[in-house]
């Protein structure tokens, strides 16, 4: 099996496949193609929260602003699972949830591919060729593939999402990305909003903005705002029914401050 | 086979297939993820127009504005073909559709999954495993699934289509659905507008505002509005190589007052 | 392997799935669904961008203004490739290419399928019984299909690229699509560009807009124009993580006069 991710829309992937499928019989599985446009750190995110639910797989991703430039090209192997994209921190994220999840050991490779036909559309041109190679050699013996060489772990471009932060005052984080829907995904865990909640659950205000604590969406009528923990376990600024990112005027990057009304 | 179908967008179902995957080798086929958004009626209206043309297959659907409240997931069996969703009347229309096409009987199940991992994402942690376990179990053999219980027919969430009437004036109708290019399909069964048809075809209004009845778009210049029975055998109200919703003025729930001007 | 690929959006995509499953046990891929709109001239340049990536397959494509017409369907045999769509042009860019690039000769056949269901919707109808209906026979027994009737390659209705041209004031050129980035994607050959080009690689002019040539976008800063030989191989008016045809103010169709600055 070979996933595959990126911010190409359409129909630039059916090249990648293309080229996939003239050199392996891997079943093909599209994560999305609209990843967030140029945001590795967007990326990495929905490559964490989706990637670790598959099988075993090689795992193509590519969201690349410096195709063309000398990042590298990489893959890293953990578990059973090989990930494969450009060295810019976009692969670590999901790397190291499928470490915490089974086998701790994570192995790094630099991707050669001599004169590659382009410098702009390295996912058909390099990417793809050397998934579909390790897929075909074997995930577990990525060791011998022709196209790659060990490369030190601590010689890749990182990428880690930035904790929030705990005060007197507030719960101080950051919107790590907002979803189709207008939710928007801070990176305050949940767990953070449940210590300070008392019972019964009360209101908070996220940058002064006032908005019930729920379980679900349809605790506040249609068109409210809610706050809640989503299904990635981090705080979300919603509507239920309608668009949080527009209600609470928030988007990609920026401050939250969270403050629990323990008044009730 | 299991096919998908949601209002998720991007990139929530590919956790979906993570978890099928895992479960399961079944062939995954996407249907859309793209449907009207928390809009039940409409997603009911395009999985009765797109599961029928494929094989005996498990069927994976979630459009669920109540997740996480106490509406029940349910199963329904009807013929070679499993439909997996919310209690909601999502299921029911192509439920019914398949059922005359082939076997008339319809079994329903509730599907029961102890701590789904989120309250607002039963996409991933109720609905998907429930459809993998079926689809290992087998579709003649739902009833021993573990996760499923059968429950009475007339105990779901029913969901009908508004039907259509005709008086000395006009009949009278409404908008079901607009489609991708602008299309606006109505709930008038083509029959209705042929039997009013003079020969040779004639003009019609829709709530006032006239166009040519043709059977292809070419019919009319580009740019021109005209009415025709489409592909899903209803009335529509469209432009040839333009948008039928701008062009009328209409939208999902409007009504239609269809009068044919037999003048000519 | 049956690829897909069509302006059809979401979600009538799934009929034709569902009708091809019905009827063989291909492999699917989709090649692209939002092809632009009624627009086979971009749809036949994407489908020769994409399709020559694949192994042997029958590619089912369809960007069909004419539907319902007396515009005939066919199919095209080349190499070990069918390709299935509409007569009007789409499919020979394609055709041509995978002829240079290993059998030239090409077989072309008219479908005939008796009473369509649809006159509107001949993707799910027509062509998809006919891929189906060869795919099932296999690629090389194409001419025993019984849908097909053999035909002239001269009476079909073709399609070709505009040729720029050039003389001692610019390279005149036209846009032929722009792509889901922005970028401006014209019909000049990269080498008339580098034929003009001095060393170092100077500036150049679009339409009196001036910009550097470069080889990856990562040569200007963000937001900055830049002229590019893309993937394709042709010119591109890009701008660094930005859009491109709103920086040019260009559009599919627009002419393009080039001027490389050849003071530096």
């Amino acid at each position: 099996m070979i996933t595959l991710a990126s911010d190409f829309g359409s129909p630039y992937p059916a090249a990648m496949k293309g080229v996939l499928l003239s050199r392996t019989d891997a079943q093909l599985v599209d994560i999305a193609h609209d990843l967030p446009r140029q945001d590795p750190r967007a990326g990495a995110f929905w490559l964490r929260e989706t990637i670790p639910y598959f099988p075993p797989a090689v795992h193509l991703a590519v969201v690349d602003p410096g195709v063309g430039t000398d990042r590298r090209a990489i893959a890293l192997g953990v578990g059973d699972h090989v990930l494969v994209g450009p060295d810019n921190g976009l692969l670590w994220p999901v790397a190291r949830r499928i470490a915490e999840q089974s086998d701790p050991s994570i192995a790094a490779f630099e991707i050669t591919v001599d004169d590659p036909a382009s410098t702009t559309f390295h996912g058909r041109d390099v990417f793809a060729p050397a998934a579909a190679a390790i897929h075909e050699q074997g995930v577990d013996r990525i060791d011998t593939v022709d196209l790659l060489s060990p490369i030190a772990l601590d010689s890749c471009v990182d990428l880690r999402f930035p904790e929030p932060t705990r005060d007197d005052e507030a719960i101080h984080g950051e919107v790590l990305v907002v979803d189709d829907f207008g939710n928007v995904i801070t990176n305050v865990p949940g767990e953070f909003l449940e210590d300070d909640l008392p019972e019964p659950a009360a209101d908070a205000t996220v940058n002064g903005v006032s908005a019930p604590v729920v379980d679900t969406f349809d605790r506040v009528d249609a068109g409210g705002r809610l706050l809640t923990v989503g299904s990635h376990g981090y705080v979300e600024c919603d509507v239920n029914e309608g668009r949080g990112d527009e209600a609470f005027g928030l988007g990609v990057g920026d401050a939250v401050d969270l403050v629990v009304d323990d008044s009730a």
